[in-house]
């Protein structure tokens, strides 16, 4: 059994404890071992330590204040840049710049991330993934300088934990796991599969703090309302065209 | 040092070995424990062991042998579905059926994923993943009967090995990995930072195999050409579309 798998938090506050530069290069050195479309390598990682720039990103990052106060900021990218140049100069021609490949060299960057996470958490660091990185995607993009056919994927912020979280809680086991075929569920089914979260008691003081009817209204009218869902996707989509992901015809 | 993810190789020739229920459960209960957005759980697994089920898939996945030879197949899938179910019994609307959602939900599906690989090797099984996921998602979503709301992210095929390959060649550690800032290479630290892949005596057979001038030509003029990913391209963001992932405005 791979405990730091079972044991996984997300950590939010941090230590000042910096990671050592021989730890660092381990944990990418596991994400580097991740499967990938055809061994072609269609990713690179960015490291940010630097205090200036961390602070930069954190603006990207809607100010979140883990991303200044970890040690370590890995960016994980998908790119095609490096490739693409190796076929030019071996009089290749260009062939991934289309959406496909977008989305393989983005499975692959995730891949490469969530190993570096287990590495890490192995090693009683602390990681949380950023989503923000795809809503602000052209930010970071000028933050980092990042080439045409380089887009950001994702971000983990990395360091030794300041906080001990309880494990977070999960759907039952078959509300997500199908056998051979996919199954639909009766409204009865899904109150019975949600029912949990909808009744404990932290879903109960956040259900009075944000003043909702239910925990789904939260999502829906707090957390990830459809304006703001609907304004990132055409931000993102607007930015992978831009690095060059987009010769579809 | 988690030793699955430093010995990983992706195996393609697998025993009949049957995996058992306990442990295809802890596996898939990995995957569950990864990082998602928001908590929301928007991906699921589909588990096909079901030889007739495992032959349509085959013939999806390129008829690639390992497929119908390996006793497990996990789809994992972005499914927005379940959660837009509870959000409708809960009067809260509907949030998720943009780009933006379908790529939070691609990333959490291959972070699930890839937890379940490295706990399914950390208990001596093999894993491959099949990239042919997304250029056959239509063809997917009839076997496994998948909904409006739900779309087909990765595959991977697991068994006991019957084959014990090397570890695969990476490029170098700073072909990948950048300090604070990306950084172009010139022409000259392309062709050094390749020089190992493109001289190797695999190379070499392959080349003189594939009939090409080099390394770089086998992958756009056979292996991955462009007039098939701009096919795949296509077909795949219909996918996206029909299955109700593109309303962005």
């Amino acid at each position: 059994m791979v405990k730091s798998i079972f044991e996984h938090r997300s950590i939010k506050k941090y230590k000042e404890t910096p990671v050592s530069d021989e730890l660092l290069k381990k944990i990418i050195e596991a994400a580097i071992r991740g499967s990938n479309t055809g061994n072609m390598q269609l990713y690179s990682v960015i490291v940010t330590k630097n205090t200036e720039i961390k602070k930069q990103l954190w603006e990207a990052h809607f100010k979140q204040n883990m991303v200044v106060q970890a040690p370590v900021l890995l960016t994980f990218v998908a790119d095609i840049n490096r490739f693409h140049k190796w076929c030019q100069i071996n009089n290749a021609g260009k062939a991934y710049d289309n959406f496909l490949w977008f989305y393989n060299a983005s499975i692959d960057a995730v891949i490469a991330a969530q190993n570096a996470c287990i590495e890490a958490e192995d090693n009683n660091l602390g990681i949380c993934y950023l989503g923000t990185t795809t809503y602000m995607a052209q930010k970071i993009i000028d933050i980092l300088e990042l080439p045409k056919g380089v887009v950001p994927v994702t971000t983990i912020v990395l360091g030794y934990p300041d906080e001990n979280p309880p494990l977070t809680d999960r759907l039952p086991y078959n509300a997500v796991v199908f056998d051979e075929k996919y199954k639909e569920f009766s409204d009865t089914e899904i109150e019975n599969l949600f029912y949990e979260k909808d009744n404990s008691e932290f879903t109960k003081s956040l259900i009075n703090e944000n003043q909702t009817e239910n925990l789904a209204q939260i999502f829906t009218q707090k957390r990830y309302k459809l304006s703001d869902n609907i304004y990132f996707s055409k931000e993102f989509l607007k930015v992978i065209e831009k690095q060059g992901f987009m010769k579809n015809d």
